[in-house]
């Protein structure tokens, strides 16, 4: 459960709350709005996003009020008083539908769209966009680095270098797209999480020599004990200390669980280390690498056959780097009884207007073929239209159709059972094997089809005809 | 004043608490220790970091403590029972030092230092190193992107793709660095910064014509209105509106605050805009420019003569992209009494020993020439040493010495009054005017010279020849 969940009603954007004072003194704010959540772009140059955040957005709408002290704030800075009154007691008492979480989703599907009156979809904007945002961008990231880790264990040790609080949910998201174990205590708590660690160059620094820092180590975790043996000289010291301690805690019954490589090359170093290990006949201990490691490392690490079991991942799986957001959007899609589309200068950004869901198409292999977004009420429709490129379908008859959406907020009230993150990456996992190989490529991916129904792309082109229809090229 | 503050000893990772409990248990965990922080590389291809994040710091380590729901749940996962109960009541009882929030620091200065038990300064790393990595990062980009804006608006809104809850410090990090004003009403509210925002896509949508629209929002925010006009065709129709309404406000003795450019080619629409406001009496409305900028796209808007009065930035000032994290580390520096040193592989990656304070040298005309780096008790020191290339030297006899290191906490409390941000970014404006012109280049700016002093020098190198003597290469 994310911590700080209390009275996030400041937790927006200066303009979500101006605009909610000029729907309420206008008398608007309680007509009925739908907004829908998209990405246009999936990061690090990938074909697909792991849907994360879903469970800390509805527990910060759930706690979406202002508090007394809140409101005077409010009032100090210029918002009027009748409408600071109404936050006083405001409450958001709308309804969500989701993907799930931990479920793969591709450019432009509305994969979470949040209904109710104009003033409170509008007042959670940012928030949604923040959590969804952040979450699914390092549970996409975590998944690359699991695709290029194979089943070795994966570490997350960010938090140093994680976005201030930021690190909090970013432990979490890195679960669900696949790490094993955090260093993050906090979030570990928080989330029910596996924590884990053992040492760093300090523990050494303060013993006079190496070898009594690794004793003394080894004293008070005879059976969780991992040596970092980079502080002075990998190979010619903390390698053969490290067989020391391993020497002695075998003769007491117990048996070292691994060492640690922090810098250096770590192909070089490993297998070196490893034939050291090996030669000692200690082959059941594990070699843990760190430094700076990332998906494109670790593949270029295993292809060149470095023994390493266990990855230790921290900047960039707790930051996303290269890529440090998920661009999703927030559109207003329905409004007051009516479809509502935002048009553009480039088609392309046009959005689609309507309360819609989303289907997939799985083939008779159980493998993802296409997804469908349509109108709600449409159900029998076996043929999806590209948004944009005019002519192209695809008759989906042949598929299975999954529909992706449920409803997991009623009334302001979830009604989405917690789920473990752990449970989460399992079912990432399974969904990852149902995507054909070509889209999971790091280089170029195949684009994994994303069309429209008929009855979407005509409710959408006759709306855009009337914005369109003069001088607009 | 940073929210959420209450029993942050979780806030740690998982080897911190190994570690003390390996002090704990050996009874070695009152032994004096230092760490200093420091970083390697100044992120964005830059020369310096614009320090911040002290004072969240300073309040999370105040507040560094377990509850006793915290002691039961590191009992559970395996923590001794005697350690967990003296966690209970523990406290950072230390001292801490430190640059100024605000200063311009460089690679390798040792910014912050930590002293007291190796326990306590020991399991504080994490969260020192969170919050000053990443609140110096804002900071000097937001100082970047200040650069590039000249003396124009900078607005930071970039809440709904900062990294979670990482955006509370983000938008504190960038009024240090900068800008003038925050989206983020949380973090306005927690650290006395002033928000702003007018409207959004969704607000225009929600009126049958844009022009209803505008007059609606015109009507409740007389004085203050700033309006969107990208929604339908911003030449054809936002701009035409918005003179409109520019027209009826001043009938009614008011004044259109402003037009926002969200899409588009910014340069061709706002010499456009520009044009037809100003052929229409509306010189003084302002044009506030939005959509994926950076201090890279506003130098080249500024250079093509864009008339661009207010810049709105929104990922990458919130999450520092394209560099996403800094990369400070926090290294053992004196312990029970000695001077202390991790050696490496790589000479410059070799820590400074000992409890080291930082002098910067000022020349005649009040111009930063170049720092040293020494050890606390030496005073009189005029030449200063490259830290690894042998032979290089500088005298800096000729130079105003300025002592850049004073204490912020003492035996756990905090003695730094806590500043407003805004005084804070006074102070990072004046010292960049005292910043030579070639260290603020974007493009492979000039190499500022940090040096260290003969005594230091020589420390470093006796300790470090204890670990090299034999076959190191």
């Amino acid at each position: 459960m994310l911590p700080f969940v209390n009275n996030t009603g400041l937790y927006t954007d200066h303009y979500e709350l101006t605009m909610a004072q000029g729907y309420f003194l206008s008398g608007r704010h309680e007509k009925k709005a739908c907004f829908d959540y998209f990405f246009r772009k999936a990061p690090f140059g990938g074909s697909f996003v792991v849907f994360a955040g879903l469970s800390s957005v509805l527990q910060m709408i759930e706690n979406f009020s202002y508090t007394k002290n809140d409101c005077n704030y409010l009032e100090s800075v210029g918002f009027d008083s009748r409408f600071v009154e109404y936050l006083q007691s405001f409450s958001f008492r709308g309804n969500i539908h989701s993907v799930k979480e931990g479920e793969l989703i591709f450019p432009n599907e509305p994969a979470l769209r949040v209904e109710g009156s104009i003033l409170e979809t509008q007042l959670v904007e940012t928030l949604v966009l923040n959590m969804l945002n952040f979450e699914s961008l390092i549970a996409t990231k975590a998944c690359r680095i699991r695709q290029a880790a194979g089943n070795e264990v994966l570490l997350e040790f960010g938090l140093r270098r994680a976005q201030g609080l930021g690190g909090i949910n970013a432990s979490r998201a890195a679960i669900i797209g696949g790490f094993d174990k955090t260093s993050n205590v906090f979030s570990a708590r928080h989330f029910g999480l596996e924590s884990s660690g053992t040492m760093a160059h300090s523990w050494i620094q303060s013993f006079s020599d190496e070898l009594e820092a690794f004793r003394a180590y080894a004293n008070h975790f005879p059976d969780s004990c991992t040596l970092l043996v980079d502080t002075y000289n990998t190979l010619k010291s903390g390698v053969p200390n490290a067989i020391t301690i391993a020497r002695e805690l075998r003769e007491k019954g117990h048996q070292l669980v691994g060492i640690r490589l922090d810098s250096g090359d770590l192909t070089y170093l490993s297998k070196k280390a490893r034939a050291m290990l090996d030669e000692a006949g200690f082959q059941e201990v594990k070699i843990v690498a760190s430094n700076q490691l990332d998906e494109t490392i670790i593949q270029s690490l295993r292809s060149e056959g470095a023994p390493i079991d266990v990855f230790g991942v921290g900047t960039s799986i707790a930051t996303g780097q290269d890529d440090a957001a998920l661009d999703g959007v927030y559109k207003l899609s329905f409004y007051d009884g009516k479809p509502s589309i935002k048009v553009s200068e480039n088609l392309s950004k046009m959005t689609l207007p309507g309360i819609k869901t989303i289907d997939r198409f799985v083939d008779g292999e159980n493998r993802f073929c296409a997804d469908g977004i349509s109108l709600g009420h449409e159900t029998g429709y076996n043929e999806i239209f590209h948004p944009t490129e005019a002519g192209k379908r695809k008759n989906v008859t042949s598929c299975h159709k999954e529909n992706l959406i449920h409803q997991v907020m009623r009334d302001g009230n979830c009604i989405e059972k917690e789920q473990a993150p752990g449970d989460i990456a399992a079912f990432t996992k399974s969904r990852l094997q149902q995507l054909p190989e070509e889209h999971k490529r790091f280089l170029n991916p195949h684009v994994y089809k994303v069309g429209i129904s008929k009855e979407l792309l005509e409710t959408r082109n006759d709306l855009a005809k009337q914005y369109l229809k003069k001088d607009s090229f």
